[in-house]
């Protein structure tokens, strides 16, 4: 295409040296994010460094005619930040400075493509800063940006007690399609203020508004005492009764995190724990505050546990037990990869009352489709991560996964769920929008979106669907309405 | 006015029996809300009691070519509701129903003219919900409906540890301008959904959108120990050093108030808690959690108070007298009515670390002007609350309190703050909003609002300038850019 040949050299002239990929074999990198299900091939990657880069390369690429696609890291899950239809894929990666830890006001400004943990890393060694970091933990924080935490909403391990990432932005700069340089929210800690909340609501809008380029984000305390309390259980319906119980007493543990029988072994196989083969379901559950309340506190989720018949149960306040306990949770998706081919998470929320129902179902469908689905969650939010291993070479393998994940989605619409807890909608679960909102809703959601990109130029076709982009994706059976 | 009287008989008919006021006595009420200087008759108040008759008397009043102005119960103290050129005021307070408390998964449902406080006495009335309660307590609670409390992104006294509305708001039942229905959000404790975050948006957009009809809102625990620490000082920097430090300690405490020593007189005097005379400032400080632990807390905060020349310092865990340390701190403005014929509370936010110096520019700006101000404020979050102290027969006195406050708003703002901490932009500052925000922030603010009502059908002239309804308020100097 021409005009993507000329496009490519403008927006080399545009960025510093090295800023612009577009041959074939840097290009594969960026075909697909973790929803390795949608790929398709962008025209050109580019890596602006400065927000006056963004804004130029933004006009060239709209004056293209061409879509905009932002990205961060690419962890997303859902396919968000994948380029149909030749787009171009603007990356901030290369925009990753610390701008300013302000302590007294507890508030860091950063560049977009600042990394979750290295910022937290960073406060901690300032002087003063030890106490202090930014909360959200999903477990890509290692690799993933700010700025992508903030366009899926991303929550994390300690969502139950810390939030989502739009609790903990206080204020953007975002580059509009036409180029403009949105600068809205609190920027010094001041967090109230009179008018629309555009930072709450570009937190979780994915890309289709705008690039995110720099963000002021909160400083909340470390917890620094803890105890982890792990149990087994016979049934994930004693343990899902046992998480609502915990919570139901008035309990705000900082984390508690479900896996399924399948999956204890898969991290025992990796990790060595010693958790005992006939346990069907396990719950990690983590308890921070005040030293001398913890063994107390850790005792009272033990006697709820022990009510559902837990057994196995450990208490520990040993850090480094509890380092590798999250370690072993946040890689247990990549633990996955030692036992199948391949495989597909899924992520929807339901009503914490409802989770032994939804994984009672979800064994229902995988046996209906011949499929081994392991769970790991975070259940004291009611959000599920049933996991699909298949084999994406055999083509039949593919369908069933699909098809499934389909299904439990739409059984957690009907029980008043949605259709993602933080790993947000992109290509994906665009087609479930509809059956999960009204027509009014999505006609509402289409006049918000106008209202930042009136022409479509950006990420059209993720999200809320679009006239303008129809995305089909290179596997059938799992595209947006036509 | 021909179309005003065939619209009235159409809204009687839309309506149960005394459901629309016309007649000037009972309009004369509906004339102003806590912001007395802005006033203008309504041509009608009309009172629907489902959201059918929300969405029948939202249409006859789109298709008369009136203003829908959307009023709960009047609270509002920037004049957010009332009714300019003839609106018709849509109030909610008829709709009063609570539809649901639904205590496994802490949501309740109700509708929008409920009163904050109603709500959390009726969830501590069901068997097994004392421990739980709507959380945001702005002083008005006892009057004001969760809907305004929505609409105008509502804090209170215990901001500081609850946050705002919007983080208790979990979705929205919503009549657009068009009459259709919007159903937005979480229904059933589902906190976290992929899409626009809508609930969030409609928060703190002071009816400027639609009538928010029903919401489904958070049941938090209701915290039971306590510890208030009362401590003077000589000084309000002292005091505002002192607040400083108790949140860079790490502490959170429930609240942190800050009283003048004006405001201070005013309290002993109505209320007697044996206040020394010689105070310049006084803070209200609570502790709450674990019972064991607050001794210590309580000695932590003293002992911050002492570094920073305080005096007669008070620990009490007494509920009683917490009770009436509240009851005075929420009825100060009350208060003021025995000392001054006319009060104006202005409300703004800074950094926390520049409290000091706003308090003494505040100061210097009444004597300036030759006006009492005196300061009762959320210490805690920054959000300051000077109340000048008028005379509203005599117009000089009128001119000078609306000065003196724009020049506090600006100062705000030229500190990195901003024009309100929760009690809504309404048409108070509506002409600040050009001096807080850039022209690109403006239009995409306008973009948003037309993206609900694209003919600016409901509460125009509020919140964000239009092109449709200039408002001229009754006292001059204080409105609308023209």
């Amino acid at each position: 295409m021409p005009a993507t040949a000329s496009l490519i050299d403008r927006l080399t002239s545009l960025v510093p040296a090295g800023g612009v990929l577009a041959d074939p074999a840097s290009l594969f990198v960026y075909e697909a994010d973790g929803f390795t299900i949608a790929r398709a091939r962008p025209a050109a990657v580019v890596f602006p460094t400065t927000t006056a880069q963004v804004v130029a390369v933004v006009k060239a690429i709209g004056e293209a005619g061409v879509q905009i696609v932002p990205r961060g890291s690419g962890t997303g899950l859902a396919g968000g930040c994948v380029a149909f239809e030749n787009g171009v894929i603007v990356s901030t990666t290369r925009m990753n400075r610390i701008l300013a830890i302000d302590l007294p006001n507890r508030v860091a400004h950063v560049e977009a493509g600042v990394r979750n943990i290295q910022l937290s890393d960073a406060v901690a060694a300032v002087p003063g800063g030890a106490p202090w970091h930014f909360a959200p933990d999903p477990s890509s924080q290692r690799a993933s940006t700010i700025g992508g935490n903030a366009s899926t909403n991303a929550g994390g391990i300690h969502t139950l007690k810390d939030f989502v990432s739009s609790n903990h932005v206080l204020g953007l700069e975002m580059v509009l399609p036409s180029g403009e340089v949105l600068i809205t929210g609190g920027q010094n800690g001041c967090y109230e203020s009179g008018h629309f909340d555009l930072p709450g609501l570009i937190c979780g809008s994915e890309g289709t508004f705008g690039i995110i380029t720099k963000l002021w984000v909160r400083l909340v305390p470390r917890a620094t005492n803890f105890r982890t309390v792990v149990g087994m259980f016979p049934s994930t319906a004693d343990a899902c009764e046992a998480v609502s119980d915990v919570i139901a007493a008035g309990m705000l543990p900082a984390a508690m995190e479900m896996m399924d029988g399948r999956m204890i072994q898969v991290i025992e196989d990796a990790y060595h724990f010693g958790f005992p083969p006939e346990a069907a379901a396990l719950i990690l559950t983590e308890i921070d505050g005040i030293p001398d309340l913890l063994d107390a506190q850790a005792a009272d989720v033990t006697a709820i546990f022990n009510r559902h018949h837990a057994f196995g149960i450990q208490t520990s306040g040993d850090p480094a037990r509890r380092a590798m306990l999250w370690k072993a949770r946040k890689q247990a998706f990549g633990a996955i990869g030692k036992i199948s081919h391949s495989y597909c998470t899924q992520d929807a929320c339901v009503p914490r009352s409802m989770l032994a129902q939804v994984l009672r179902k979800i064994d229902e469908i995988g046996r209906e489709y011949g499929l081994n689905i392991n769970n790991v969650f975070h259940a004291g939010d009611g959000n599920i991560h049933p996991i699909f291993l298949y084999d994406d070479r055999i083509e039949a393998e593919v369908q069933n996964t699909l098809a499934a994940a389909e299904k439990i989605l739409q059984y957690c619409i009907d029980l008043g769920g949605t259709v993602t807890g933080e790993h947000g909608v992109g290509v994906e679960k665009i087609h479930l929008m509809p059956y999960l909102f009204d027509e009014l809703t999505m006609a509402q959601f289409v006049a918000v979106k106008h209202a930042f990109d009136p022409e479509e130029r950006i990420n059209a076709g993720k999200l809320i669907p679009s006239d303008k982009v129809k995305i089909t994706l290179l596997k059938p059976g799992r595209q947006a309405p036509q």
